[in-house]
């Protein structure tokens, strides 16, 4: 996608061939820079200080940073520690273990001497499937937004789609195009217009900060709301269609995203607001049937007590500057994720086309 | 209430008789300040700025303010412009009209040389009642506690009952006690286990900022949590109820409340946890059936892309510092209340006891 004219990937191999290159998202929106890892020790501290984030974009990381601990150690030793290691970065997105599983079956059938070459091919690879992927998506999505826009009735033609989304599900959070935003994308450079609503996403803010700045280098129309807003949003009309990203959706088709996406799927329910979940093929787990085992990552209370912004005061006006939210005595309690039951959800968008939820779903999964 | 070890009320007529003392909970939980009005003109500012917040203190405020303006000049005119300007400095909270309507209804029938005094005499009265109310609602809901806590089961009487509660419907948001909260402190003092969730309350952060500073000053234990998390709380059986305040509920019972009480109500319904609603009878709005004729408030779009709290910064350590969070190119979008509709709601806890809803609404409001 593009920033300032410029186009840019999330992650990218850098031109020495062996070390890589990430935008660092922990920086956004007030300050784009980059930052290379250049050991798989490097990949697992980007991806759990969330200098890259997002359930595809961290199945991309991982297997880059597989690749980098076989240009160090091509060992099976090695391989094991460092796809340990990796595994153990973050534990609710799917497609961690999913890149590293992938990665590694590739190693173990090869020589040591190849496994340099091979796990920088299929990382690679998986970055490069990651795009046509989220392009596919965005395919299927918007042919979704055309049916959603044309059920308003002639009278509307006219008016923007409006777009409810939560976190950041957007090329940031993926190699390029993303899912959720993806359709969106594709909407507006067809030249059809939009409106998104975003979430902020507290308590790490991924809307007001990432996808808010997607759409604005885009040009795409957007405001940000807190996350309560968004049932006001939709009792009051001002919402066509809710879709989110997902880290991992089991089987039956319940959907493990960002804390507070069950609330706005509870609200679409309630307002007749169509809720759809957009998601590769890589976030399904395929392991569990009942959701509640999905591990939820409970993150540092300091996420909730501090937060980062760009300070407008006059001594240090333009810098980032942490500010304490809550009284010294007061402590907080920080969940990541929340489980949207497939009951309340409309349908997915997956790369292969849309899956209606119910009756025999997951074999609906393996038939499209 | 209590902080540091002194009694306090929000708010108080000072010791010359004619001006008026308020906790600034602008400052809050950072500094604790006080400010006095000394006109009309300054109680509005108050209310508007949310220096004092919170349904039944801005009837107080408004009260005073009456009194403020009929001190300077008892004529019908400076009472009836005095009036408006207060009617005026904030729309969605209904106790605004009723404090002002009883004020003035009293002024109408006494000559001019009497009004400051009566003015004065009632609104202390108002002030008095208040903290009744507040009293009589939290015996109520100390009923309630006792039901729900045994309900659990005797294996978990001992277990701290888990309330969750959004926005700042405490002492704060009265003259003393509280609605919601009330419950909750007259169960602490008691000697009762409570443990309370306390929703962040984005963009105001109430939550966050007033009630975590009031059960702190109390010693109640507490966590603050963002917006997003009370569905997977919910969800994970982590609340036995949840309570809130109202800034003005219909005669149907349909409650508005501070945004996203909405989507704390639906994930309670979904969980079948009982979801309660505490209100002193001047928030009930008699004239409005249809709740979606409540005039609510879209706020300054600077809440949302800017936040307020104690810098941690090096160079500007414990002070009050502002930050901005959304990109320079978005935009944001502020509506301060949503309406919960009477069909999520368990019950109503006033201050002469509970209703519940359905059938006969208003008629059980009118004979208990």
């Amino acid at each position: 996608m593009q920033i300032d004219g410029k186009h840019w990937t999330t992650i990218w191999l850098c031109d020495d061939g062996i070390s890589v290159g990430v935008i660092d998202q922990s920086k956004l929106p007030h300050q784009f820079s980059t930052k290379i890892l250049r050991s798989c020790n490097d990949a697992c501290k980007a991806i759990s200080n969330m200098v890259v984030r997002g359930a595809p974009l961290i199945g991309v990381t991982a297997a880059y940073g597989l690749m980098l601990a076989v240009q160090e150690d091509p060992s099976d030793k090695s391989i094991e520690e460092a796809s340990n290691q990796l595994f153990h970065s973050r534990p609710t997105a799917i497609n961690l273990a999913w890149a590293i599983e992938r990665v590694s079956k590739k190693l173990s059938l090869v020589d040591k001497s190849q496994r340099a070459y091979i796990a920088k091919k299929e990382a690679g690879l998986i970055a490069e499937e990651d795009i046509s992927i989220c392009k596919a998506i965005g395919h299927h999505g918007y042919q979704l937004f055309e049916e959603i826009a044309s059920s308003r009735g002639p009278e509307r033609v006219m008016e923007p789609l409006r777009v409810l989304t939560h976190c950041n599900a957007g090329w940031l959070a993926t190699v390029d195009w993303g899912t959720a935003l993806a359709p969106i994308y594709k909407w507006h450079r067809n030249g059809r217009k939009v409106h998104v609503w975003v979430d902020e996403t507290r308590p790490r803010n991924q809307g007001a900060s990432l996808t808010a700045f997607e759409l604005a280098s885009e040009g795409i129309p957007h405001k940000v709301v807190v996350d309560n807003a968004g049932g006001y949003l939709m009792q009051k009309g001002m919402v066509d269609i809710v879709i989110v990203g997902t880290d991992r959706t089991t089987s039956c088709g319940d959907v493990c995203n960002k804390i507070g996406t069950y609330l706005k799927a509870l609200a679409a329910k309630d307002n007749k607001i169509p809720f759809y979940v957009a998601l590769p093929y890589s976030s399904i787990d395929w392991s569990i049937k009942d959701s509640s085992l999905i591990p939820i990552e409970i993150r540092s209370e300091k996420e909730v007590a501090y937060i980062e912004g760009k300070s407008i005061s006059q001594n240090s006006k333009g810098n980032s500057s942490v500010v304490r939210l809550i009284p010294e005595e007061s402590q907080s309690y920080n969940p990541g994720f929340d489980i949207t039951p497939v009951r309340l959800v409309s349908g997915f968008i997956t790369e292969k086309g849309f899956v209606q939820p119910g009756g025999g779903f997951s074999e609906k999964l393996f038939s499209i």
